[in-house]
């Protein structure tokens, strides 16, 4: 066969492909609830932070309230209406990272995944501390226990997802939507008694809040700034999430990129009309709200509070109070938020070995987590997503109030270097771009950028600012310990691809082939490495026997001549039991006798398929080839003979196999059922 | 070459053993030190034991304790008689589990060394439990904190261990000889003082024992012949590790059974002359003693004792009495008394190794544990006995008494099966033998080992009477637990033996190789597989590529063609990054449409020296190595490259072997440190 001769080079794609992964794409109505949960679940907590701050000055500052979800909401349209851009620009599902590393180059876009890989770990964490605390304002019985509540759910949801979730459409669908159903039908109920000037008050209506130290009224307008600014930026919670559909257009049906933005500008809508429903009805009736762990600031007619009172999140006490009559309606609406809550953390299950996955194939990450089904590099991610998450839940008790201090940093960092990479983007496309209604929609779409960051940028100073001492330097500790690690790893990557690149030494062949087979026994397993060892036709081909016991060794003599293989048996003395080490230093004598020539060491090994065997078996063979690597020159040929047993393990892998991964529904990638051609090889 | 020809078997025995693990025989003088130290520690809590049970019927029946000690001292007589009996007729170092084993049978081995692996536990446990005791005496911040001193103690031993000690006979010989010199010095002073008549009270001396519930005073003759067994069986604690010296036989110099036997002679001598003495003078000095669990049965001029008392152990209380005028010697014997605990315990370390290699050789534990130097399957031994022992220790809170009841029962069930296995060996040995003057050697040692038999038989049924529910119940437990495992693993291993086992069939030759080698880059591993691949001339040789990206297949196929290999492309489309199952499938075929010829993957590897790198390095590599071995008719050619820092695992690997293990010394096995020609291979 030709060197060059291409047509030869069979391509397998067909075959191989019907028993891979298929892709299922996902059409809005079910790509909506699949990229939701993380950015709609917010309004289970962004409104309760806005009060909390606000209340720092006493309940009079609550004419504020609306005010600072107004602000919120137009951030978060800004945001909405840039990452429609970055769907349009970038629709091959790299998100922020990707935007930023092909525009800032790499330093920003390891900047991003670091911001990335920490805010999925403060997702979980905020997500199932929330979460906790509507359990508890269902379940009286948990309240005081929500740390370790919050544990277990996250032990829980990690085990789930080791275990692997099939994940479907449905599955993020009934929930969200009966989400939205809930949350925005209690709204329009509320809205309504407004009107109707029925609205009844919450439970906390009655209470009063004295002020914090340092707020007392009149507020000078320096104080009230820095007031406002910390409400703000504590709300500014409700964005996170947003930018989960730039991650999963691949998902999406065709037009994709008009598809996601669609979805992205319905998402968007709806999470603006929850937050300010929720905000305005949380004003109208009276709520008082202030950090739990400092309820004594609360006081009925000028007397302390009962022991033991405590707190329900600020939806659920509108919906009690909204629901008076139909306590259905409550325990509705707080299950789902509690679930909504749990999928969003789930989000962030799913998201981690995705974005692992893209970190490795640009030498950020170990290699292994770039291909799918690694599953110990999988699994390692998840068990330390889950690890990290329970250390934040169990320094901060799994309040989310301190909790939210170090969650936005990141988010809105990787917000401002995605909105800078866009403006380049487009100015660099400009650049070339000669049609004149590309030219105006590009420019269009410049602008719409360059608000985005103008927004975003005054955000996370904002947050820097108000938060850097609350907990905001936690994050950045560990976005910096992420980028540290990336650029090391990548370095050590870069370093070994230099030794490796070939040259022209590379190309001399051994002149000769020494091959010794390694006999324990005369068993199947020697018999087919050396038939193995035969086929291969090496120069010199001999077996090699470590001797401990004169005994054994005759009857192994013996029964060698007996078989008359045509074969030569060396035999190494070892008389303390070392097996390794005679091996090693006969292949380096081999190897030192004929420089140029290579020694192949033919392994027998017999493969079992339970894990107990694995122990009763093989350690010596795989310490020895663990050693014989380090030695230059040698090969190691494992001959494999399969016991009975093996066949578990075959279909243990086959079941690993089909497996569907966190993740894979909103990449894309779903196996079909139908139409497999998987078996076990014989 | 032909098949016979086995004068080419070239036996490298002369070079390989110049690096290998050299012979450093002990002379007597060592070998007492090196094997007495579980055996003498004894006498640290044995006459403890004695004092305790008596105490149970009041002070007054102390008169009986050194009846006592006289029947413990007959019994350990009869048994030292017999084991010089054992030494002179399996000198290779198997000891009891040997002689059961080939008298009495596969199960009676396999119930000895059930019964020595729950002794190791024990001793480790009742050592460092008694040990931290004398520290308690000694250091009053300890009292209370026993058991959490003791698990101190064991992790650290443990770790030492794990370290691997470099292990010689000073490090026996000076705390063994200052044990001998410093016990027998103070017995010999207080023996003198008794003579002379100046012999000083024990503190305890002025205490009242109440007599326990159910032994009040006058006692019957039954319950007086219990309390006689219990105190009896207890006393026997004294016995354990008397039959250490003949597991380790192969350690003394020549004429090596003459030796151990004298060694052995000399050691009981010296423990019964201990325990003799102490127990005297303990009686002679007014001790009291209880439980330390019953400290409220003692009384002083018919008042409790003020809170806090807490009461010394017997030779703690000896020393303090006899060296009133003198306290450094009170501190040295207390700290000898110590240090030879710890090596007592240290003996277990070293013996459970020892046993496991014995275990593995005769397929009754992992394989992995026969060969030395295998690390790992090392480790997890040591780390087994500690953990088993922490345990104990924790569950009994330290308190010797209470672990003594377990300790007994394995160490009497290996001296009896023994005993009757020797009885057998001989009676075998005196059908065949003729020469008169051997038979009459040989039935007077059949005498002996009758006796022996006997005597330890009483005790055995003595032991499981008074102790089965006080604890050796558990023991009992353990050994079947064991004995189950052993079972399990030996049939196991016959079962894959059967399955096998060569027949006819496998001679067959394959007919014709497929080699593939897998391409990732065109760097110098895969130029160097592709090199050694071609060196060994397969039928068929292509390489084989798996693409995920278009534009980096392109690139790939061009480079490839540039540098003219002779060698065709394959490529294997794998649009979701799966790496492993295409190659395994694609061999899968290969083999299929040739089911005579045989598939080798040839797998570039780099071979890296740090742990972290292994985590950045050939993870895909190995999980398809993994799997490949389950693909019958496919050898997978491991073709490693090794960068430079592979050149740090070498070493460590060289440091590892070097490294002399727990138990080498009392095998005889010392790595002689001269005449080294080990070098790091290139």
């Amino acid at each position: 066969m030709g060197v060059g001769d291409v047509s030869k080079r069979i391509l397998l794609g067909r075959k191989l492909r019907s028993s891979q992964l298929g892709e299922t794409l996902l059409p809005k109505r079910i790509a909506l609830p699949v990229f939701a949960s993380d950015a709609l679940s917010s309004v289970a907590y962004a409104p309760d932070e806005i009060f909390i701050m606000l209340g720092l000055a006493g309940a009079s500052a609550y004419v504020w309230s609306w005010k600072i979800g107004i602000a919120v909401a137009i951030v978060m349209a800004v945001v909405v209406a840039s990452y429609r851009q970055n769907v349009h620009a970038y629709p091959s599902g790299g998100g922020d990272y990707e935007v930023a590393t092909v525009n800032l180059g790499r330093n920003a876009g390891i900047t991003v995944a670091s911001a990335l890989l920490c805010d999925y770990v403060l997702t979980v964490a905020v997500s199932i501390s929330s979460g906790s605390q509507y359990a508890a304002g269902a379940i009286p019985a948990l309240v005081g226990h929500e740390a370790t509540f919050a544990t277990a759910m996250v032990l829980l949801l990690m085990a789930m997802n080791l275990r692997g979730i099939r994940e479907s459409g449905t599955f993020f669908a009934v929930p969200t939507y009966a989400f939205m159903v809930a949350i925005l039908g209690m709204c329009a109920y509320g809205l309504f008694q407004l009107v109707t000037g029925t609205l009844p008050d919450v439970q906390s209506a009655d209470l009063d809040i004295t002020t914090a130290p340092g707020y007392e009224q009149p507020l000078t307008t320096v104080a009230l700034m820095i007031l406002l600014a910390r409400a703000f930026s504590s709300g500014c919670a409700a964005l996170t999430g947003v930018e989960a559909i730039s991650n999963g257009v691949p998902a999406f049906r065709k037009p994709k990129s008009r598809n996601a933005a669609t979805t992205l500008l319905l998402l968007g809508m709806i999470a603006i009309t929850m937050m300010l429903s929720v905000i305005v009805l949380a004003d109208q009736m009276g709520l008082k709200y202030v950090d739990p762990h400092e309820l004594e600031r609360m006081t009925l007619n000028g007397q302390p509070l009962p022991v033991g009172y405590d707190q329900d999140p600020v939806i659920a006490q509108i919906a009690r109070a909204v629901f008076d009559h139909f306590p259905a309606g409550f325990y509705l609406v707080v299950t789902v938020t509690g679930i909504i809550l749990v999928l969003a953390a789930n989000t962030a299950f799913n998201g981690f070995p995705v974005l692992g996955s893209i970190l490795a194939e640009d030498g950020l990450a170990p290699r292994a987590l770039g291909s799918r089904g690694d599953r110990l590099a999988y699994s390692n991610g998840i068990v330390f997503l889950a690890l990290m998450a329970i250390v934040l839940i169990q320094i901060f008790d799994a309040e989310t109030t301190r909790l939210i201090q170090l969650y936005i940093v990141g988010v809105f960092v990787s917000f401002n270097l995605s909105q800078l990479g866009m403006i380049r983007h487009w100015t660099r496309h400009l650049a070339t771009e000669q049609d004149p209604a590309t030219r105006l929609s590009m420019q269009r779409s410049r602008v719409i950028n360059t608000i985005g960051l103008s927004f975003t940028a005054v955000v996370l100073v904002i947050v820097l600012l108000t938060k850097f001492m609350a907990g905001a330097w936690i994050t950045l500790l560990a976005m910096a310990t992420f980028f540290a690690t990336m650029k090391a790893i990548s370095r050590h990557y870069d370093k070994v691809a230099m030794e490796l690149a070939a040259d022209e030494d590379d190309k001399i062949l051994p002149t000769r082939v020494h091959a010794i087979v390694l006999v324990s026994k005369l068993h199947k397993p020697t018999l087919r490495a050396l038939a193995f060892a035969k086929a291969s036709r090496p120069n010199i081909l001999e077996g090699v026997y470590v001797a401990d016991d004169a005994a054994k060794t005759n009857r192994l003599l013996q029964e060698w001549d007996e078989r008359n293989f045509g074969v030569p048996l060396k035999v190494l003395h070892s008389p303390y039991r070392e097996v390794v080490r005679p091996i090693v230093e006969y292949a380096g004598e081999i190897r030192r006798s004929n420089p140029r020539g290579v020694v192949a060491v033919y392994i027998p090994e017999y493969v079992v398929g339970r894990w107990w065997e694995q122990l009763l078996h093989n350690q010596t063979a795989l310490r020895l080839k663990g050693r014989l690597l380090f030695a230059p020159g040698v090969m190691v040929i494992s001959v494999p003979y399969q016991l009975r047993s093996s066949e578990i393990a075959v279909r243990r892998e086959l079941r690993e196999e089909e497996r569907v991964h966190a993740g894979d529904l909103r990449r894309g990638r779903i196996r079909t059922r139908n139409n497999r051609d998987t078996q076990i090889p014989r």
